[in-house]
């Protein structure tokens, strides 16, 4: 599984002092993005120029309220993995041990046009494909 | 079914020229949160200084990518509604008529303690639960 | 003067109930937007494509708290005009009269190369320089 | 000076491809976080029950623009040091040595009532002057 960690800052909760919700996709987005760039060897600054892993299909369940000052652990692992797209599990933890969310995430790999109108679905290469493969846990 | 619509903005989209879709479930929020005001007499303003009403479960599915400028509709309405707890369906249109995303959402009833510390789960009073029941559509 | 409406929403206030002020800079950013496309005939959607309008200095007093549900009356107007950039003055109001903030900000008129590398200076047309000439004060 | 590192992360940028300036003010706020945080042992988790630090001035110069992956050092140091407020000097840079933007933030000492709807300022505690003067550059 793919493990960072994120502390919670005075940006992501709201008025009830705990995290906003969209916050928690923009968490979920940054590991994404850091599992590509420390572990898929495609870092975002390099891909969004010419293709992208857009996200189609979201499932997420909020367990547990998070609070200002928490460090939340996050992770993240392979379900399925498709011709073009694949299907990933994750799950936040608080220093408790709590499971403060938990879902599964489908994303799609894709060129885009120079002219950033046309996107289209694009098959992994085996390189690309190889190294996703190392965080499939069996379901 | 609730609607309301709302305008793509610069701050919406991302690199690749799409709304970033953490900006969706702020869009969604957005919706909620004028459906209670608008249409169940409850504005957060009023309702967060001692209760809320959190979002528990989230599917989503994003169909079609939104751009700068484009005018979504947004509608809501709710599939079931239970004790303190309600399960809302959503969708977004784009002007052409194309579904942009869609899901659905569990959200529920809780007392905030002045303290901000403990959240508990409430029954809906009667007359929230009539209100809502207007927006209810046979699944 | 350019005038907008914006209410304040669940997603734009913090911890203490008041709005977090990097939200603000988000609805003056929508203000420009707005201002563009609504008097200026250069709608974001369009000029993002060859070209854009960065911010360049900003000077900003937060005068008094805004809070969930207030809706806010946002100002701007030219305050000088030069061959590629402009000085604009701003003002957000609340219900009751009181500012909320003031300040100027100057925005640089740029091309953009396609590939995203490359942004220079780029003087404002006679018909940009005229339609934003309606919107400046005596200072 | 107080210093701190940030990535630019996909959430940060826009469609030209570079920071969205609001972000900016976000990454700022982390920074003073931080440093009550970690220099002034004041971790805002603790604080906002009771209190806050509002900001009420802000000058920023946004000098060179910053890209997705870029890693930013950002720099605070205080310049007057008031009876319940400060004035702090901010710079950021990126890997090349450029300065980013730079500019400065005047902070306010408040107490908030339980009830968040009083907002007055507060001296600042001698421990806590102290703690701040560390942090004074000549100007």
């Amino acid at each position: 599984m793919f493990t960072k960690q994120e502390k919670i800052k005075f940006r992501h909760i709201d008025y009830a002092g705990i995290v906003f919700y969209p916050r928690f996709l923009e968490m979920l987005n940054d590991l994404v993005e850091d599992w590509f760039e420390e572990a898929l060897n495609r870092p975002f600054a390099k891909m969004h120029e010419t293709s992208g892993i857009p996200t189609v299909d979201l499932k997420i369940q909020f367990k547990n309220a998070a609070r200002l000052g928490e460090v939340l652990t996050k992770k993240l692992w392979v379900k399925d993995l498709g011709f073009a797209s694949m299907l990933c599990g994750f799950q936040f933890f608080n220093e408790t041990g709590l499971t403060v969310l938990e879902g599964e995430v489908t994303l799609v790999n894709v060129s885009i046009n120079p002219d950033k109108k046309g996107i289209k679905a694009e098959p992994f290469s085996e390189e690309m494909k190889e190294k996703i493969s190392n965080y499939m846990l069996p379901s």
